[in-house]
């Protein structure tokens, strides 16, 4: 399934045919970028990078593909024919994985033929808007837990098993320590990691035999789950007594909450452990957390040293979609390219023309202080004055001596179809999250009502959208 | 990927480990139910079964699988030759897809040992999880829609590429009339739509341009986006030209709605459309819709005659996940099923033991009154009065004389691992949908604040969770 080039909406299809009917076979650079940042939050994660590489240097159609297209009754033979040797074959240029991002940016800008360009369009929207929104959830969960152990687990609710997959990806280049999904593991080369079920517990006839017996098989990797009758009185008793025989033979263990209120209980289930000698057993929790639970938990003090967090992490909760989109930026018309630009009924929806490059400005002591889109022959250095421009009110702009660094963000990561770069490991994508935020005042990576980060646009880019918008009015005499 | 026996949660792993050691080859019967309604609407879709099925029925673990646990260092050689020859070997009894299902109801019974069913836990609650909840969404669309069109477009901003897939499936069963996902409508034999994008549009010199040259290309499927510069001034005109000139040759055409305010433009396109003649001509609408916006504006009369749907269609929107889960309800214990109950710290967490059925009353004009949960003994017949118990609050009960139909819901659907009955065709699962929500009074089908649909337990089943609390609470003297 993920290499056929049906997937793609329909209409990217009946386009494609119309423009190479037309002999339309121009050059358009499409920008992939998002409108808002998810959660109400200050920043984004950009993830998905490298499976989706891999997914279009594969992206084609098969012969069941063609057959189906063909009885849709509305292609061309000699169409269908042009389309059995489709392949992807431009340039990419993309921000790399694990990095912060802002609205109005382009995250991935595509430079192909304009039927190439068209029908990979759902596929890179799809991957990067899914990777994008958890690792961003599990960049917010996991700096939330401030230095605790993040574990994903939420396989069962993910939605659907590529799903699963490509968020327990998401969550470890976020911040999570590992993932419950073993493919996942296998996959990724990352942590797996688990406790037990109720449904081990309830097969035992007494939860104490049950946590003997889990705890003679893997008495390294041992954690309890204590709520399946009654925390305080059945499940903790228990794994105090299951907990002191795997002390006596030198392990340590863990216990797992998942019910009741997390700091009642963590603090009385620590304190008992503490009292029985068992200083060094862990407590992991789980029950529906999200980013509030576990910082409001965390500063509250609340002794848990495991988080362990599913549903939210992997499909967002309550906001289940990143807003990217993929617009036409330049189409190449007699041999130069022509920047376009959408206007739209609602300005939030007006796009930024041209072929852009993106840049990251930061102060001399290495904090970022903006980011600034800019026409290609507009290369900024450092200790040479810019004005930086907000992207639609026109009146607020900003002057900058750029003193520290300037970083370019961009990168090409496809040529003519193929990676040029080998794919960096999980480990290194992850650290790439972490230094990313580190740049970046805490004011604004707060939860709530954060501090907006700015992006901004060149001089050159403000004028051709000045110049634009009044050409169409001069057309349209509006 | 979709079926490795990886694609499970490592604990899963762990325990079926020590079932095995410990010669724990009983059988055990485990439930997957749901705790609470989706949307806080009033019932749900039951969904994703046939994939399930089919995926059941494939799931084993390769040598990379098995390579990989070993490297895990967890796992004893022997317990690896023994994986390798897993599979699915148990009954499943299951309601049928594009049935209506309240919280509580078993959706699915699994009879298995306990380690295979163990191992499918993670598989069965992702695919039916996430196919109920978006089918349950699709219903809740498709029943604002009042009989218009709903187009489910959502592949773009779905969870990853299976996401997109299973969504496309589920939006159907809900009542959506196609998709715009190629891949989607091959696979499952449903209708591919779509429209036009912005870039089509801005790929030419001018609008009209590019709207003529689809229609010349399209004349009998041809609807055109207006609102890439200006919709009333620009992308109207334009479209009213273009569809004159298909009027000419005698085809119909649509405009499409994609920003601004939707009630506002749709009257004022409508009343140009047919101002110009053009009364066939229809409109589509789209743009971050959900039920509740789709609603408002049908019972506002605004002129639609076609919705596209897709971020909240596909993913759920502010709700994200299905709440079911997979309890174990009863374990093989010297010969016979012993039920067993996990109470858990919250009440809504504790389960309903032992082996269950599941009944559906119907009264004599063929609305559905409550359904009801009973052991297998207790099978309800016409005219027999009976109790039925509320789930956890003794007191709220009431007699019933079952005079209309009474409905068994869970059929046999595996029989030793494998299916028993053909796969039904998708046409047929919608119409199951549609059959299922007339039975109910519009009162349950509420979007919001519905009438709550009685599901009850039998007393016998009340009986065995008083002895279950009784006896746990004798033993720990609590």
């Amino acid at each position: 399934m993920k290499n056929s080039a049906l997937f793609t909406d329909y209409y990217e299809l009946t386009m494609a045919q119309g423009y190479w009917k037309h002999g339309m076979d121009a050059k358009a650079v499409f920008d992939m970028f998002f409108r808002r940042q998810p959660f109400k939050g200050g920043y984004s994660v950009f993830a998905g990078l490298d499976p989706l590489i891999d997914s279009l240097e594969g992206f084609s159609f098969s012969s069941e593909d063609l057959a189906w297209l063909e009885s849709q009754a509305c292609f061309e033979p000699a169409f269908l024919r042009f389309l059995e040797n489709f392949k992807f074959s431009g340039d990419i240029y993309a921000i790399e994985e694990g990095e912060l991002v802002f609205p109005q940016e382009p995250l991935l800008r595509v430079h192909a033929n304009l039927i190439e360009a068209q029908i990979v369009e759902g596929l890179i929207l799809n991957m990067l808007n899914f990777q994008s929104l958890i690792a961003t959830k599990s960049a917010r969960v996991s700096m939330a837990a401030r230095g605790k152990k993040l574990m994903e687990f939420g396989l069962r609710r993910a939605q659907g098993q590529n799903g699963a997959m490509a968020a327990s990806r998401a969550s470890f280049i976020g911040g999570a320590a590992g993932t419950s999904n073993a493919l996942a593991a296998r996959q990724l080369g990352i942590p797996a990691m688990g406790t037990m079920a109720h449904s081990w517990v309830m097969a035992f006839d007494s939860e104490l035999e049950a946590f003997n017996a889990y705890a003679d098989l893997y008495p390294s990797n041992t954690t309890l789950l204590i709520d399946t009758y009654d925390t305080l009185e059945s499940g903790l008793p228990n794994a105090i007594a299951a907990g002191k025989r795997l002390a006596a033979r030198g392990c340590n263990f863990g216990v797992r909450l998942d019910s009741g209120d997390i700091d009642y209980l963590s603090r009385k289930v620590r304190s008992a452990l503490d009292k029985a000698g068992l200083e060094k057993a862990f407590i992991v929790v789980s029950n529906e957390l999200d980013e509030y639970i576990v910082e409001r938990l965390v500063s509250e003090g609340a002794p848990v040293d495991v988080w362990g967090v599913g549903t939210h992490l992997v499909t967002g909760g309550e906001e289940s979609a990143f807003t990217g989109v993929y617009k036409l930026a330049a189409v190449e018309r007699n041999g130069s390219y022509q920047s376009v630009m959408k206007l739209s009924d609602n300005p939030e929806k007006a796009t930024n023309p041209g072929i852009k490059e993106l840049y990251r400005f930061f102060d001399s002591s290495g904090a970022a202080i903006a980011d600034y889109m800019a026409l290609e022959e507009e290369v900024p250095e450092k200790g040479k004055p810019i004005i930086l421009y907000h992207p639609s009110l026109d009146m607020r702009r900003f002057r900058l001596n750029p003193e520290g660094d300037i970083k370019k963000l961009l990168g090409k990561v496809m040529e003519g179809g193929k990676r040029i770069a080998s794919a960096k490991s999980m480990n290194d994508i992850q650290n790439k999250r972490i230094e990313s935020a580190k740049a970046f005042d805490h004011t604004y990576l707060r939860f709530l009502n954060p501090h907006i980060y700015k992006v901004s646009i060149s001089q050159g880019l403000r004028d051709m959208k000045a110049d634009f918008v009044e050409r169409f009015r001069g057309n349209n005499s509006i």
